[in-house]
């Protein structure tokens, strides 16, 4: 009763949370995916966002402060290096979501003074670094596991901008172009360490749950952009 | 009275504190330098203060996790680089230390399990990393400033190890080898930085007080060290 799952078994209970709770599926992607948008509501989702991607390295930098091995934070280090950019010619996924801002209207400044952040959202992502500061390491690894599920909600979005947001820079979408192969490379990586450290059914069951609260932490940052943009 | 202090006199303050407290002047150091030290005296220090290099990543993590501007962790992340590596060409700073604990008659493996690690160092290195987690970044950023201080000390002890303890391997020695050329660059940015963001008298005080505890933490080391190899 206490055994670990089985790998396969335990894979496939994180793969079933994202099949049942990634944002994929919250009513502002369908709207969005399906070219509803006013460009005003573009942009308060753009700007909304931004707040989550300036906090992934802070995510990640209080992950690696807990990880006691070198090589697990060599290569995990790459998230940061990705999102923060290493020069000119790789300016990272911070400033790649500041050109989506502007190509939705919105400004660098607006985005960096957090004008119009939603408390919904500020709460979501504020949860999202805290929990990863407080849980054991390899359970903040597991929420990172949503990698898994957004290579095909980027390649849906890109779709959906070309289609219905022409007037979207294509220069805005660059941070979604990049996304899937280091999405994949880094759910590789996440999911190694993930099997190679949850070695008790408790810490499989801690790993769960922790992907469904980074699903729920997503889910809640739709649902305050959805309540300002469109209502409840 | 609340005015901030020119910049000269902040910087002498911060100096100041490092011609006070620096841990060169700790007679556990003395007796290293002037080659009083055994090689089981050698062998506790190099690994008692493996615990410490290889807990810097974690407290560079931490402050990283709480710089708000990507510019700035982008500089900052160059520590974590130096300290975990990059690859077989440069392996860290840790991995130097580890060499360094094998050339005065440890193993890796006694470093890594911090079998022997005296409770006086484990308490002063968690509290470096707990300090800079818990305090203002830039405050973070000032504990750093010791390295204002170590290259004198690298130098000394090099010169020490080639004369008193040719028993000693040269290879263990790496690690301060480059210690100087890479202090010097860190603390020139950690210098801008504090210069930058300690705008007022009271984050200058603070800043001092991060130096003046930082001090303390080294000695507090030594202190633990001395006591078990030689005697209170």
């Amino acid at each position: 009763m206490t055994e670990p799952l089985p790998q396969d078994d335990f894979l496939a209970a994180l793969r079933d949370v994202g099949a049942r709770k990634y944002h994929d599926k919250h009513r502002f992607h369908v709207l969005m995916n399906e070219g509803h948008l006013t460009p005003a509501q573009l942009k308060v989702w753009a700007l909304n966002r931004f707040y989550y991607q300036r906090s992934i390295p802070a995510k990640d930098c209080a992950l690696m402060a807990k990880m006691p091995m070198p090589l697990d934070r060599r290569r995990w280090r790459q998230r940061l290096l990705d999102q923060d950019g290493t020069g000119p010619e790789d300016e990272g996924g911070i400033e790649k979501w500041l050109r989506l801002v502007e190509a939705c209207g919105g400004t660098r400044d607006e985005a960096w003074r957090a004008e119009g952040l939603l408390p919904g959202v500020r709460f979501a992502v504020d949860a999202y670094v805290h929990f990863v500061r407080d849980e054991p390491w390899v359970i903040g690894v597991a929420s990172s596991l949503t990698e898994l599920f957004s290579p095909a909600l980027m390649s849906l979005r890109i779709a959906a901008f070309e289609q219905h947001y022409p007037w979207v820079a294509a220069e805005g979408l660059t941070y979604f172009r990049g996304r899937p192969t280091r999405a994949n490379k880094d759910s590789d990586h996440a999911i190694e360490l993930v099997l190679a450290h949850c070695t008790t059914r408790a810490l499989q069951r801690q790993a769960i749950g922790a992907l469904d609260f980074k699903c729920d932490l997503l889910w809640a940052q739709l649902d305050a952009i959805y309540a300002h943009c469109v209502g409840t």
